[in-house]
């Protein structure tokens, strides 16, 4: 079931939805989880630049606020994406494998290229790298 | 050791190096993995772009070769880089959890940062950067 939160020692706060399918509940895992880290870099790097420039104006709050829920949702969906159809192909294959990251790498790629009003070049060049990057991070998992 | 290759089936090609250090070796092994990675992201890239115009030329190719080469080595410097700070982390924290990917991420964005040259400001926010993309994937991992 999709749990939102974070535990940074013994405080912890838990978010969980039951969408009552495996394949939506990691959607909106992944969306919610990945969506609440891409809002955190924007609103530590927000944080940095006011403490460099010493200053915090109340436009300035509203706008690393927008850029927030704009980055979060960004970040969220393509992570949303990603884990659907890396399970969606995991239970078509029957196995788990690199090939599965590289599959949804893929076709996570060309489908946030093609929300971006990509063109057929830029789709099948974002669907390369895509696939590249989940499958670069799945080797990674391996040795980490 | 670090075993760099492809199973795509039965055929398998395996290179098995051993620096006689697991730090070292986890590291030589992020950098040939995941150079390869980079280095194949370049190739289909580059195929795709052929077979779309319908020409190859030797000057094509050569270009092909010295840009898989240097996308190669990026990548690998970046995965082994990260690799060898985030078994870093492990052993001097003595446990696994995100926040080493936390950690790792945010010396990778630093280090690559500060390789190609930033300011200070571009360093802070590249490691902050480095660091959520490092949590992102580590929570996308639990949930694939």
């Amino acid at each position: 079931m999709p749990r939102a939160g974070f535990s940074a020692g013994s405080p912890k706060v838990d978010v969980v939805i039951d969408m009552g399918n495996p394949l939506l509940n990691r959607t909106v895992d992944g969306f919610l989880k990945i969506g609440a880290v891409g809002a955190c870099r924007v609103a530590a790097e927000d944080a940095f630049e006011c403490l460099h420039k010493g200053s915090v104006s109340k436009n300035k709050l509203e706008q690393t606020l927008k850029k927030m829920c704009k980055e979060g949702a960004y970040w969220g969906t393509v992570a949303g994406v990603y884990v659907g159809v890396a399970y969606g192909v995991e239970r078509v294959r029957g196995r788990y494998d690199w090939k599965n990251a590289l599959i949804g790498g893929a076709v996570t790629g060309a489908l946030i290229s093609v929300a971006g009003n990509g063109k057929a070049d830029k789709i099948a060049k974002d669907a390369i790298t895509g696939g590249a990057i989940a499958t670069a991070v799945e080797f990674i998992n391996y040795l980490t």
